[in-house]
């Protein structure tokens, strides 16, 4: 069992732009934070679409979501989603998020249900191993849900897909988690021309 | 003429840690930043130290020492170097630090002069430039004179040494350069044990 986190970010650190709101989900000038993966076929496919690239930034996609048994997200990543996601979101598993306001479960079509656990971060991370069976749980955002579990050292592999800009402002994802140094291990590079996915592994 | 920086930082973005001092000049948990470089054969060389390894690593930090012909740098690193540089400092060129106070050129032993210029980052640039020769200029820190470059997009390259560790507080690299996108190329990826090597150009 992994818990992984798997994000895109500018070169610079950012994982959404200023001003996030419903209107403007990935925040001011967020484009090429996102608009790569929305050319890719594994994405689109997953999202009910067809076409798109098959190349190596699409299967490394494909095996993050195929390694994927279950998803935590906090409550304003689901609050952006929701609409977007419709009636056949593209997580197809059990996804658990973060609130504070009980809510009942909801059952989408395509095997996405959505559980709202308010008792904390340790509680939807057990409840989501144990539904991912032998597959991994994804902390899948926002900043501040991923820099929760980082903080209490809960997360096993980071894949960063590192875009090439700066964007000098915006939502980072390493901020407050801590002033404790923690090392890692690089477990593989891939460099496209659309992104340098970066994977490690936290040493214990 | 190509203005490069060359920067070893965290995966978090840290290039130094908190309380950086005369007495501490990396900051406290600095050692994943540095200690890597002083094991490579190429940079004791440069220090007019012996041994070390001949790896990938080494390769690329001579490459970066032999294609600068000019060095420009903030006046805090200038402090924090001038004693452990000695009379033979590492740069073997001539080196232009940013300052306030105006103060003769040093000529040091080994190609190195120190000159100070106290009218501002664009007369430093143009100085260094005309003493490079066909080589590159490096600007070479810290943070803030980086980040002075980056805000006026007078940097061409970046070369970006990420190690395997998260820091959670010091001096971030990209901090202050500017609410506004910049698109970059990735001209490079070299992923060795010590660290990940990031090279990228900025598109005009």
């Amino acid at each position: 069992m992994t818990v992984t986190s798997d994000m895109a970010i500018t070169l610079d650190g950012y994982i959404a732009g200023p001003n996030v709101s419903l209107d403007n989900p990935g925040g001011d000038g967020a484009e090429p934070i996102f608009e790569w993966i929305h050319t890719l076929a594994s994405w689109r496919q997953r999202q009910g679409m067809t076409g798109g690239e098959e190349n190596r930034d699409s299967e490394l996609i494909r095996e993050w979501f195929d390694a994927t048994g279950a998803v935590v997200m906090g409550r304003t990543m689901y609050d952006l989603g929701e609409e977007f996601w419709g009636d056949n979101p593209p997580f197809k598993t059990p996804v658990f998020v973060l609130t504070h306001r009980p809510r009942p479960t909801l059952v989408k079509e395509g095997g996405t249900t959505f559980t709202f656990v308010t008792d904390g971060i340790h509680s939807a991370l057990d409840q989501a191993k144990a539904a991912a069976g032998d597959r991994n749980v994804d902390i899948a955002g926002g900043a501040d849900t991923v820099q929760q579990y980082l903080r209490e050292g809960l997360i096993d592999e980071l894949q960063l897909h590192v875009v090439p800009a700066l964007l000098g402002a915006g939502l980072r994802l390493f901020d407050g988690i801590g002033a404790e140094q923690r090392n890692l291990e690089a477990v593989g590079v891939v460099d496209t021309p659309l992104a340098t996915h970066l994977k490690y592994r936290f040493v214990k």
